[in-house]
């Protein structure tokens, strides 16, 4: 008798792993308001399974600890950054800047993006740490390059580039610090006027 | 008899208290070293009395706990910031704008001023910790005002105070977590050209 040749629905396979990516994604999104709430060290992984109506070894199948967990938030936080770091190559120097770093504003007021400075002020190590401190430092690297290229084509003021962009990080990093989400301005909006007060300056100009 | 009198030497006294004040100072910068270095949760007081070759005992004479010492550390540096919040009444807002965060940028560039972040990013409670909160208001507030003040003179671009000023602090703020005191700049060519970049604005003046 011939071998039956078993199939693998690809409708209950995709069903399975749909099943588990929306799990995996309601982990992601309750550690993120976690972490981005109590900070990395006053959070606990009870803290987050609790706010999931789960116990603590579901949890451990999405998470191995609290490290991964915050990581895996912050990257994904990172990558929206990184995806705005390839601008419109026919745009001046300064528009591409500035389309980064409304990108960057936008993320830093979300608790995802919160999650980026949790990562970097608790010191995590690992392959996440790493994985972070590889990815702002990408960020800086285009910052500057965006700044050098800026006086070339004159759109930007000379200057500073590794100061400045030291200070349009510090600037929206600290969005991640304040930022409301029930306040009165949008993440958008927040990014906008950041964007065009860096761009102006605080001189009037005449 | 008449009673003697027992006449207390200011001497003797001042030599006791400047000894104990000399002391208190070797542990207020002992303190300040290693909580910028190592931050909040990853110092002890047994790294701070290890750094002073003191035993934890005796440094309990000085400090009843790390939230005290870390507080102390921290108030010294905001009391130097605080000191700049009244500017020359005769400038324009936008020069007493830029004395106060000179200032503000100077001190942040300090393992002191270091200690104003460990503060607030460790959410450090108790007296200390709403000293820092307080303090740090009223040079957010003072910051609006002379934003707002600056529009009026006509010495700052109209903008959003608010949002203005917390981008400043942003800026400010990061200096603690990225200056490098072996670095090629010292604290004031830093503050120089944070202002510089903060008052002139990325975009070309033309």
């Amino acid at each position: 008798m011939a071998r039956m040749k078993t199939v693998k629905s690809p409708w209950a396979g995709r069903d399975r792993n749909a099943e588990r990516e929306e799990k995996r994604e309601a982990v992601l999104h309750a550690a993120a308001e976690a972490f981005a709430e109590r900070g990395y060290h006053r959070t606990s992984l009870d803290d987050i399974a609790a706010r999931l109506g789960i116990t603590k070894p579901t949890l451990y199948y999405y998470a191995r600890n609290k490290d991964d967990l915050v990581s895996a938030v912050a990257t994904r936080a990172l990558d929206r950054i990184l995806e705005a770091i390839e601008g419109d190559r026919e745009s001046t120097a300064l528009a591409q800047l500035q389309h980064l770093l409304r990108h960057y504003a936008e993320v830093m007021a979300t608790d995802f993006g919160r999650c980026i400075i949790v990562v970097l002020d608790a010191h995590i190590g690992g392959p996440g740490g790493d994985l972070m401190q590889r990815g702002m430092r990408q960020i800086d690297a285009r910052m500057r390059e965006l700044l050098a290229l800026g006086t070339e084509d004159g759109s930007i003021a000379r200057g500073d580039p590794k100061l400045t962009a030291f200070m349009i990080a510090g600037a929206l990093n600290g969005i991640a610090r304040w930022f409301d989400e029930g306040g009165a301005l949008s993440a958008a909006m927040v990014a906008e006027k950041f964007v065009n007060q860096l761009t102006a300056g605080l001189a009037p100009r005449r």
